[in-house]
């Protein structure tokens, strides 16, 4: 018997905290949960007639790339946002932006290729390479750069070790940084020069708080996008989300989604064409966020953590430094003794993220202050 | 840029047919759908209705490994329906049996191990071992031992060529083949003897028609166990399965759950939660397979189709060889003239499948009685 070891596989730490902060919650406790990336509130209320309506109708598998209404609302969604012209059959709708990941790197690579991600970044990135047999390569961000990624760092990095891929997001978790639209435009040129297939990961497009997003298929369709009805339509717990693949890979990618899952949730393709259109409700949640976004930056600041204020997304990636050089026991004792949940930085950064803390500020805003007084109180202990 | 073919990699045929037969039905044509494996109802009235309900309430991400009141109805499953002791913690909720699989291949084995799989088989098994870059070593079996696997098969395949690990389904797809009890127990004897890691595709369970399903948790807790609401539960579209864990396997699995799936869809883990208790309504389903499968089998022995009459699931996996040697063409043709979707048989097997075809009958007797009327025709044109 082949015997495995956890080899580079971490936990996820944000949901390793999820995981105590609802058990304490099980107990009676009372807990600001500030440690997901998650809206407090469900979809659309549309969105869920939707779902009460087809809940009489069939929900068995659809088609396996998805249901042709959802791919074609999304072609025009591309046509809608970004002026570019998306075949529907171009798409496949998968559960989660976390099944797209997998279906991007079984689609694009050889076993043991190397993949670069930024540094720090989504943890899930990092592990999910480790756990499927490909090899990382970490491009190192700092907050000076305003965390943003540079075609420079690329083929900087890229000079002192080959890789086959580059996958980033745009706005980015956990630092929220947006590269504008000529950043992009470069990062897209270098890949191609470089010969490094990009995956554009978009689940944080919507909320851009200093522009709208762009999309990398602005500038290229060689190019795998990924993106989510999770955040900016606030269906994470719906695990739906959809990738554009170029052409020269969308045959292999069709066939892994057939067999590794077979069709995306059919009430999850169902809501997610609903909540396609209904864009106030979620522009309104934005406008809760910017506030929030506000909010727990001012508080942060005066509570003594260096907080760099992002583009989009809805977090703070706040440097603890002045209080902790071990952000998980930070993070635990956080939890336990004042009942906040947050993420510790070793989640995103395996190096430096002993020194940070992620909040997130998409929950309500009564939540987000009573975590700040909270925090005040146990950082005077 | 690393180029990738298509290797091993296969269509899952049963999912192209069904993408056409859809196309067809958009253009207004009447097609019996009996290629894929699905109930024509969905799951029980009082899971719909707590899914109603759930819909006014929190819909984010669950516990990693599932909502802890679905994993303790899952461990009273296994105490009531098998006598064994279970603990909830070593349950994870899936998307679906085919996250199961995934989790199951990454959590047990290095990059290239050896998988036996039975031929024929659910063709998935074979088509992620590939695409995920492991290998797959195939156990042939035959409609003589009515395509049952014994240990003696096990141990045979395994003298002329090693493997690490082991994954069979019983009941079985497409052939319905269930072992006995004294079968499954030499089987776990076997693995344990060789050091193959046993890995128990269950999803068919309930669906035995000559007995009460047996779980590979009755001899052992080193074996994976894989199980999914699809079936029995009447719930293919809702992607939610559950797999019971290995202590040594369990924390490996659980971190690559976090990092690969985050969590299953919330409100089918709430259906499923309700669906467990309501078995009345799936044993009356089981009742209409029953007649269903009499009816098939009796009318495609009638068409002069060889059909193997199986011990559980709901396919009859019917040999044509007096119609054809290419089955692809033949389904196709069947679609297309006769408006009856079924599998062809390379999707099991690539060895034989030419000869054989796959007929599900989990829908209703209507599309069953209509197919085997336009099967007739097709046959005397």
């Amino acid at each position: 018997m082949t015997a495995i070891g956890s080899g580079g596989l971490r936990p996820f730490y944000s949901l390793e905290i999820n995981a105590q902060a609802q058990s304490l919650k099980a107990q009676g406790r009372d807990i600001c949960f500030l440690e997901q990336g998650q809206p407090a509130v469900p979809p659309a209320p549309k969105v869920r007639e939707a779902v009460k309506a087809a809940l009489d109708g069939p929900q068995g598998y659809t088609h396996f790339a998805g249901q042709p209404e959802l791919r074609e609302g999304l072609a025009q969604y591309y046509a809608d946002r970004h002026g570019v012209a998306v075949a529907a059959d171009s798409i496949i709708a998968t559960m989660g932006s976390s099944a797209g990941f997998i279906l991007a790197f079984l689609g694009s690579f050889a076993p043991g290729a190397k993949i670069a991600v930024t540094r720090p970044g989504y943890p899930a990135y990092l592990n999910t390479l480790e756990g499927m047999g490909f090899r990382a390569v970490e491009i190192p961000l700092t907050a000076e750069s305003g965390w943003r990624l540079t075609a420079a760092d690329i083929e900087a990095a890229h000079s002192r070790e080959r890789f086959d891929g580059l996958l980033f997001a745009s706005p980015a978790n956990p630092t929220g940084a947006a590269v504008t639209r000529e950043g992009l435009a470069a990062i897209v040129a270098v890949c191609a020069k470089l010969g490094v297939r990009l995956i554009s990961d978009e689940i944080y497009h919507g909320l851009d708080y200093r522009g709208p997003s762009v999309s990398a298929l602005e500038f290229t369709r060689d190019a795998i996008v990924i993106n989510s009805f999770s955040k900016y339509y606030c269906m994470t717990g719906w695990r739906i989300g959809w990738m554009v693949l170029p052409d020269d890979l969308l045959r292999r990618a069709q066939m892994l989604q057939q067999n590794l899952f077979i069709s995306a949730p059919t009430l999850s393709q169902i809501a997610a064409r609903v909540a396609l259109v209904e864009r106030d409700y979620c522009e309104e949640q934005k406008a809760h966020y910017a506030g929030n976004r506000t909010l727990l930056s001012a508080g942060l600041s005066g509570l003594g953590f260096d907080v760099h204020e992002g583009d989009g997304a809805f977090y703070a990636y706040a440097d603890v430094g002045r209080f902790t050089n071990d952000s998980l026991s930070f993070c635990k004792e956080l939890l336990e003794v004042a009942g906040v949940a947050a993420t510790p930085g070793i989640d995103f950064d395996r190096v430096s993220g002993h020194r940070f803390v992620r909040f997130s500020y998409a929950g309500s805003k009564p939540t987000t202050e009573t975590a700040l007084q909270r925090m005040a109180g146990f950082l005077r202990r």
